[in-house]
């Protein structure tokens, strides 16, 4: 399982440092679960109550942390999370359960809290047994030398074939006073938005109760997380987690008539999405990042599956890896996506030029211009259908050999 | 679009040879239309009205070659099959639908037929008009120069990135009388069962009416062409069609209660099945195939449903092409298929070897003995849900850096 030796390049130009978030602090840890030589544990504490809200993997197998968090939630409040990387602890049956169930005992002895307090993620190798003993070793280190700037080291020690941290900040004014909002993700491959790819998770000090926390967040995905595919496969273990602090001196926000909260959800969202981006870039082999717009569909939830159908098509793309503007691949993903398409009304166009115009090749594109906007490493590819007002856009990348590559011999 | 230089190592060891079909005539011609110095046109003329019986593509935005015979299916019966490959004449507008009838009618002027009993298909490049006078230049010749014994030839000429020519054959006694099934088939990628894969043409002297033969043929390709799939992309273009000349000297098959029909229906499906598994042998790239068995379901069609997402799964798909008992991934691809399934009863099998039992590892199975079956061409991987008696098998190929090779640089 090694980490990828090169970053894609596609990676931002720079990682951002995020500031602090009143109320939280991190640590990592080498547990030595899989990697060696390297942090696979972090720990994150909150030093008082603190609102979680919580979206998971729509699988029908879910992961073992994934249902220890789905029964946390009910309560409200965190005191801890725990993620580790390397092994899913995802399809271990009654062991995974006793797994989760001690290492959040380990964490509450540590931290201070109750067992419910504790959330869990675990990424990596699936049908592996995880020894919470790991955790038992490095838990009491780790609470010890938590600390409010932990957030770059925090965001290395989950990755697994990531080639980049994935970090991302706003901040915003709010009844008077500065609140922050923090994020870090993970995620590469087995990336399809049914609920929400990979692992992310937010950090506020604002004062948001969690039921609006969770509607905060339910809504945040559909367009950020919800709208990114690397190759159709959903993870067992998809978890995006929003722990608000409510150490920001202001009233808590607890209705959603509260005119905090537009400003609020707008940067929230922002960090979702900047998050989600990331991970589109770090698809694993990518070479494209590649945004698919769909617009004239009949409904908004039609426009996202036939953008779907196009971003999860692999011979779209490998025609974008070959950085071949083969829009005829384009139709068949619209004709095989089930929803409403009327060949005859189509247009497509790659990186702005119109290539194909109601059911026919555009005969005025000049393929020199389509030729260059295909050598670009971000490709936007846009399909009209004509048929209604329903739009939307999902981000993928293209698949290469490389994806093929790590993907043969990530277990091995 | 180059044609692989190199043949699956999945191909039969043997070509068959296809033995004659009273009242079935081919030929085969060099038009031009894309490749140089080969086949490209075939011509089947049925000297007789044939019975003729078509499944297509559910993709909405068909070629026009699909909707052509799509139309001419209403009158019964053939006396031409045109096939070319290299231009799909698929999102042509207009004058695709001009090119069929050009085609139509050139081709009805040189077997002396109307335009209504000529059938079309086309294969290769969407997109792209296609020119019919490249067929109105070699129809007469075709025509003159068609011979019973023409079928390798014909298969051959209608390949694209296939890297051997897809022919099965089938000799049943009916009725006191020898009749014959012959079949030949061209895919390789675009091939998703949402109907029936690629293109595929069965011919028979037996004398089976136009609407039974409907039905034999809606029946078969159910567990044959839609049970394969390569990459879960659904040609604009897929076409099975099935002729039945008559020409063998046993009474018409009119009713569906004529005894008949059994053996017949056995044979004819066979033969569909053999080229199904021809075209899963040729998948691009390939280098395993691999039979996946889901028992244990809710349905047969909720089976179904969890078998094509394991089979279209890039995760899994990779997993086996790197020789990687990886279930893991098998247990992500059944979750996300969105059908019943508890995890904790879970089984899954590689190469008839256990490898997780009822949601979690087997702590019985022998690593080495699973490395070895991992390392053969032919791989079987079974699920079981142990929720009912649903089962289905469908069957695929693993995912190579040669499948992005090939189909990153097809169109340039």
């Amino acid at each position: 399982m090694p980490v990828s030796a090169s970053i894609s390049p596609l990676a931002p130009k720079t990682i951002p440092q995020l500031p602090v978030v009143a109320g939280v602090r991190l640590a990592t840890a080498k547990a030595g679960i899989r990697y060696r030589d390297r942090a696979d544990v972090m720990l994150a504490v909150f030093d008082r109550e603190t609102s979680v809200a919580g979206v998971f993997t729509r699988s029908k197998c879910p992961s073992a942390p994934v249902e220890w968090c789905r029964a946390q939630l009910k309560g409200h409040f965190a005191r801890a999370l725990v993620v580790n990387s390397g092994n899913a602890n995802a399809f271990t049956g009654k062991s995974g359960r006793q797994a989760c169930a001690l290492t959040a005992k380990f964490t509450a002895a540590a931290v201070n809290c109750k067992t419910s307090e504790v959330f869990l993620a675990s990424t990596g190798v699936i049908g592996e047994p995880l020894d919470a003993h790991a955790f038992e070793r490095v838990m009491t280190d780790l609470a010890g030398s938590a600390r409010p700037d932990g957030y770059s080291e925090a965001a290395k020690a989950i990755m697994t074939t990531d080639t980049f941290p994935k970090l991302a900040t706003a901040r915003i004014r709010l009844g008077g006073t500065d609140v922050t909002i923090n994020g870090f993700a993970k995620g590469a491959g087995m990336i399809a938005p049914d609920m929400a790819t990979m692992l992310a998770f937010i950090f506020t000090d604002a004062p948001i109760s969690a039921p609006l926390l969770q509607s905060l967040l339910r809504d945040g995905v559909v367009d950020t997380f919800n709208a990114v595919t690397i190759d159709g496969d959903t993870s067992t273990s998809d978890t995006v987690l929003a722990f608000a602090t409510g150490a920001a001196p202001t009233p808590g926000i607890r209705r959603c008539t509260d005119p905090r909260l537009g400003p609020f959800r707008k940067a929230f969202n922002a960090v979702l999405a900047d998050l989600a981006e990331q991970v589109a870039r770090d698809g694993e082999g990518a070479r494209k990042l590649v945004e698919i717009i769909v617009e004239g569909a009949v409904s908004k939830i039609s426009a996202r599956r036939i953008a779907l159908s196009i971003a999860n098509s692999p011979l779209v793309k490998t025609a974008i890896a070959g950085e071949d503007a083969n829009w005829g691949r384009v139709v068949m993903a619209v004709g095989k996506a089930g929803e409403p398409a009327d060949r005859d009304r189509l247009s497509i166009w790659f990186g702005g030029i119109r290539v194909a115009h109601r059911g026919a090749r555009d005969e005025a594109y000049d393929e020199a211009a389509v030729s260059a906007a295909m050598k670009r490493p971000e490709i936007s590819l846009k399909v009209a259908l004509g048929l209604g007002k329903g739009r939307d856009r999902v981000l993928t990348c293209d698949l290469t050999q490389e994806y093929v590559a790590i993907n043969g011999d990530y277990r091995s």
